[in-house]
């Protein structure tokens, strides 16, 4: 048995992958693998589950943009509860960051009702000493914005993909990418230098699975199956815990309608980058804060949240900012990764031998996945570039890099 | 004791940022340590020593071209023996290396001289099939290249700093960077994500050493210094083997003008990526490839030279296409590792914190080594551009990156 592709990783850009793939190749025996015991059960499953489409890179935002009019489309028009609500975005800025974010986006929706009757938008002189932390200057709404469940998105595209009869092997953990010459010699070593080779087959904790083409849609885990053959999956793990909390005051709140009728209180950022989403059938939000520094870049198999993380420097945030946070307690919280693209923070998807690697989606695989199953699809037939779904294009060039770096060839 | 800079890492770049460093600001205390017993003992000491101005990317030709007309004043005009000798870079092309090549840079000198002499320029059809190899097809010159001696070059750089009074501690290994909050409240775990922080000191297996601002110069080893403060350093290592070749044809032709009278033959490199440097004190070359595929990411603090490496994928290539190398043997041979920016190979200096960090030299670290140092010392006065040796200028913008890469400012 030997695939035409192998899509490695049933996140929801693997699913994404194999379904646009498969619509543009129907008669092409598609293989999607997975070491979990059924879809969706890694990052996808930790993230924030939240959409957006305020992004300072244009590719960014027509990445999101596309997929969140294909998600709306389905609900609205093809009666697919995915869990969209489109609560909106809400960006707390201080002084730095009004001056350094607002100019920059002429479009966005200023806020200009009063907010202090649900954040305390003046900041003490000594907790702006102490703390480093400054009062409410700006807030800016992003409308296009929301929550939206990955599980029954990722059901969608599943259900998808079978009745199209794409294979699924679930239980089934990649541990090498099989790496051989076109003509073999037999020689110990191969493949050389100077021998022409490719990726012949993925090897499983059960076989060796053999294919044409391969989509590593691996996040996080894409370094492993990379490194060995010395290609750079350009991404770098940054634990992202996610700690549920719950008060009198969030209860009270988070059905409100603010700023849209979505029946669900925004997701709201704060100065620091403490951000708040909503998780109204508990009465909760989500809260989390990607920190740049002093957050390492290890990575381990099964990560764990650290409550004493919380504590000093999520929830002194709220105590500063956000009345409702009284009283509040962790109800319950988990541990995953962002796949950090460190060069220009976009989804970093690239050719490389017969294979088309998604990495670096930096926290928007799910806002951006159905875009990037159209990438991969495009990228797959050497497309110069990829339509997405509200019919804005998407260069695909340079070497495998749709950005606008040059790469120098000239290396010895 | 508190150093305004501290350098770390005592390898060319180090130096030509001291050196730099310390032209421009006189009054400045700088420290470099080093946790060798004296400079250049990294892969400043392993690498191919040798330089060029032929690259694709315009700053790469700049910050060489820079940096050889610096040299080339040294060992010409003030009669410091730095050991260049410009013997030229001799690219030999198949024809697909012809196609994709040649076209790109319209002012490279294309040789017309039958190499038949030297060379097995045409490449039999059963080797052409087994070994993937083709033919040459042309052959282009780069005459403002050679070889060079890093330690006579890194004595020049030493020499300066000392007697401009730049401190220097060998032996003294930075184990960390003390990243610390700007105002501390002495909580554990400090410092927390709203608080101001930066680089207050280095820790070293003797002591701490405070400072106002630091320079990695640290080649592959910054990974290890930047990953627990969560800062990428946009490298990758990827381990280099270098094979002192020597035979009765070598030392025939090794002293031969070609092209050129410095008496040394060109720096030659095959179709493959094999290259052959002279080293004709010793009537041999150095041999090398930059393998990038099946070559993995891994480090080793000791790293050792394959044999079968050489036997496999290098000594094939020279049986194929150089005579000179019948009957030739291994008389010595190294390892160290490319310090790669994989993103456009270029090397990647940039601001972080109360850093400046000079990162993915990507195998150029010596030839760029003057155009480096000045390139820190103009980030280090937080200027918008570098002025080179030559007068050329390099911008310093995008947060730290001097490339065009847009960088996305929205993330959560």
């Amino acid at each position: 048995m030997n695939y035409d592709i192998i899509v490695i990783g049933a996140g929801i850009t693997g699913l994404s992958s194999a379904y646009h793939l498969k619509k543009r190749n129907p008669d092409a025996k598609i293989l999607v693998v997975d070491k979990a015991g059924t879809y969706s059960q890694g990052n996808t499953a930790k993230s924030a589950a939240a959409f957006r489409d305020f992004f300072s890179l244009r590719e960014n935002q027509i990445m999101a943009q596309a997929s969140i009019a294909f998600y709306k489309n389905l609900q609205d028009k093809q009666g697919i509860d995915i869990g969209m609500k489109f609560c909106g975005y809400l960006f707390l800025f201080d002084h730095e960051k009004d001056e350094k974010f607002v100019s920059k986006y002429p479009n966005s929706r200023i806020i200009t009702e009063d907010l202090s009757s649900i954040f305390n938008v003046n900041i003490d002189s000594e907790t702006r000493k102490i703390m480093n932390i400054d009062s409410i200057k700006t807030a800016i709404l992003d409308s296009n914005a929301g929550i939206i469940e990955p599980d029954l998105l990722s059901k969608y595209f599943f259900d998808q993909i079978t009745s199209m009869g794409v294979d699924v092997r679930f239980n089934t953990h990649v541990k090498r990418l099989g790496l051989e010459p076109d003509v073999s010699l037999d020689y110990p070593g191969e493949p050389f230098n100077w021998q022409k080779s490719s990726i012949k087959y993925i090897e499983t904790d059960r076989e060796k699975i053999y294919g044409d083409f391969f989509i590593l849609c691996t996040d996080v885990w894409t370094t492993a199956l990379l490194d060995p053959v010395g290609i750079d999956s350009h991404l770098r793990p940054k634990k992202r815990m996610i700690f549920q909390v719950t008060s009198p005051g969030i209860r009270e709140i988070i059905n409100k309608n603010i700023f849209n009728d979505s029946g669900v209180f925004p997701f709201t950022i704060f100065p620091t980058g403490v951000y708040a989403r909503p998780y109204p059938s508990a009465g909760a939000f989500w809260t989390s804060l990607a920190d740049d520094i002093n957050r390492d870049f290890s990575f381990t198999e099964h990560p764990e949240p650290e409550p004493e993380f919380y504590s000093y420097n999520i929830k002194p945030i709220f105590d500063a900012y956000f009345p409702a946070f009284q009283n509040s307690k962790i109800t319950s919280s988990w541990a995953g990764y962002y796949s950090y693209n460190t060069i220009d923070f976009m989804p970093y998807i690239f050719n490389a031998l017969n294979m088309v690697i998604v990495s670096g989606t930096t926290g928007g695989g799910i806002m951006k996945g159905d875009s990037i199953g159209r990438i991969v699809a495009a990228r797959y037939k050497n497309e110069a570039y990829t339509t997405l779904y509200n019919g804005e294009k998407i260069e695909n060039t340079y070497d495998g890099y749709y950005r606008t770096t040059k790469i120098e060839d000239m290396i010895l």
